[in-house]
């Protein structure tokens, strides 16, 4: 009996809870000061009133023998492929429902897409990242390079003419810091990747809080992506579906590496490795894409914006650089006087009970900045804002 | 760039297509003949009374920013650990809720359990069997030796002296033959892996069929199963929910080997690639697991039982050796005259109209048999029966 050697080498996932043990410490020594949690990386919600309407029909369905669904495709229902489909459609994209593959989420095919790739692939990662594309990677024994985004690059790294690597995980609207790559330079992404015969795992979370024109929503919005890019996508954040979870993965018919098709595999992998989504919860994906649906989820996602703008203004007239508040609901700012992420987060919460996420917990690069998240309540985020221009 | 070489020699996953084929050729030139449908392995529904009240609650939390849940623990809500340890508990095991994961269903853990593993491990599959474990083992690049069910083992394979390897899947109750290890046996598998220090996956996806007391619904009734069993298990036989999603692994915090916790491991491989099963299928699933909700189970389970008699007469009434039937909602049987399992299924479905599911859809060991499942509704089984005993 051997294990996987690589799972004892990750360091223990305590990162959240260390945060939650420090936050609940303080709390109780603190009992009546009121928080507020910058830290969060989760929508407040409610679901919008079609996607509660869509989730009650397909449970009235599910209780009566004519209209029960039991198993589904594996990779998606016809009608919620085609509510997919149409989303892109609204920004000129043009994807056929075989190309689609909806999941419980894009967490759960980021933990899976690296099954397609040879166990001695080198992938790139850009950091400071969500942690599981380096996880992942590791777990599956591949060496990972890191691609670091720093003040210079202005946390958007790009690829020079040396850089070589098999596989390469990009993030934009950027988890954790609130950068996004303009579509000229996405670009240079693209054509690197075919060039090189490279893939792109191309993480696209946060599109739905663009709002500059020259910022694609989709990687496919640009020429050359459909050869070289996997595109993985959430209902997270575009409808408040954290904890509904739903989500897709776009693999192009054109992707092919080796004269085999990507498309081919991935769907391989999924009718082996999946049972496909629940019934209900692809009715209420449906509905969160419908134009009813969509107008709900923008009118969110103002809030959230509206929210960026408070803190990139409180930041900007404290005279901080920082990154994002614009195009993801999150800022990423270097921490004062070389102190560790950590360091500034205890200060924050002493001085002006406010909770960031320390740049430590996002990989390589992360260190010695923090997160500020944009999912809190406009009082609490505007009472945040004035906390911090007085701790500067 | 290199991909995952193992994908391309797997088969094409063509089976249930193939079969869907022939049956709409077959429908086409005889449009008003009724076919009664003994492939299927999904149930027929609808959820209880019990399920779908608490979805309606569930969907009315979500609609309300007060009761709004957005992310879950990655690895289960506290409710729903605790309907799966009170569930255990009534057959007298005792879990802990830390050694129960949710997730949205049996296949996607059995698609990711192998990741625990070296590569190099050596897989024994009890064949004929459900094609994840072959399957999922080769994409990973694992060699698997086949463990052969044969009509003198009665399709129940045992544990030799010699008999090596790393890792073993078990299916009992079993897909798709329909038998069932007894207590007894089952213990020698236990035995055999503790010695070995091999380590057993154990799939108890139709346990809630179970009908003779000797027969175990989990492995971990038997002594000394908490030290070498990951169980795997779902509530789509269970509770209906084959279109809900929702399943649980249980990885025993005594389960260790070179000096590694395997639930430690589990847990990160969770928390990595996942976030978690959708609050509202959670509380269905609380509710399917709950007294009232356990009662409609047995009722709804009790039909497929009786269709199982049904069928089980009627082979025995023809003379014919078959397994299943009693202990699983399927029936396993040798085609006659040297057959293949497609000229049978081809037979079957000219001469009776009954459509069954081809053995060789179930890997090694599965060629030149049938298998008949109790998934119909009454009318159209007992039927099937009469038309079976005209057949042969």
């Amino acid at each position: 009996m051997k294990l996987n050697a690589a799972y004892g080498q990750l360091p223990p996932a305590f990162f959240f809870t260390e945060i939650g043990a420090r936050v609940a410490a303080y709390r109780a020594d603190h009992p009546h000061e009121k928080l507020l949690r910058l830290g969060v990386g989760d929508v407040t919600g409610p679901l919008s009133p079609v996607v509660i309407e869509a989730l009650r029909r397909a449970v009235g369905e599910q209780s009566r023998a004519e209209t029960f669904h039991g198993y589904l495709p594996e990779t998606g229902t016809d009608f919620m492929k085609a509510a997919v489909v149409s989303y892109y459609g609204r920004r000129g994209v043009a994807l056929s429902p075989e190309e689609i593959f909806i999941s419980s989420g894009a967490a759960d095919d980021l933990g899976a897409i690296g099954n397609l790739f040879s166990t001695d692939s080198r992938v790139l990662v850009a950091e400071p990242a969500y942690p599981a594309y380096v996880d992942t990677s590791r777990m599956a024994g591949r060496r990972v390079l890191p691609l670091l985004g720093t003040r210079e690059n202005g946390f958007l790294p790009l690829p020079g003419d040396d850089l070589d690597g098999d596989l390469i995980y990009l993030c934009s609207p950027n988890n954790p810091t609130g950068t996004a790559y303009t579509r000229l330079q996405l670009q240079r992404w693209v054509d690197w990747a075919n060039e090189r015969q490279a893939v792109i795992v191309f993480d696209a979370a946060y599109e739905a809080f663009v709002q500059d024109g020259d910022v694609p929503h989709s990687i496919y919005e640009l020429p050359g992506a459909e050869t070289c890019t996997v595109e993985i996508c959430s209902l997270s954040k575009t409808a408040g579906f954290t904890g509904m979870r739903l989500g897709y993965t776009v693999v192009p018919q054109a992707l092919t590496r080796e004269g085999c098709s990507l498309h081919d595999m991935w769907t391989q992998d999924r009718t082996t490795r999946t049972n496909g989504v629940s019934y209900v919860i692809q009715r209420a994906g449906e509905a969160a894409l419908s134009p009813a649906g969509l107008r709900y989820n923008r009118e969110a996602i103002a809030v959230y914006q509206e929210n960026g703008r408070i803190l990139a203004d409180a930041l900007t007239k404290a005279g901080l650089w920082f990154t994002g508040g614009r195009n993801a609901p999150y800022l990423w700012l270097p921490c004062p006087e070389g102190m560790t992420g950590w360091a500034f987060f205890e200060r924050l919460l002493r001085e002006a009970q406010i909770v960031v996420t320390p740049g430590e917990g996002f990989d390589a690069g992360g260190a010695g900045h923090v997160r500020l998240s944009c999912f809190g309540s406009r009082e609490d985020t505007a009472e945040a804002a004035r906390r911090l221009r007085t701790v500067f």
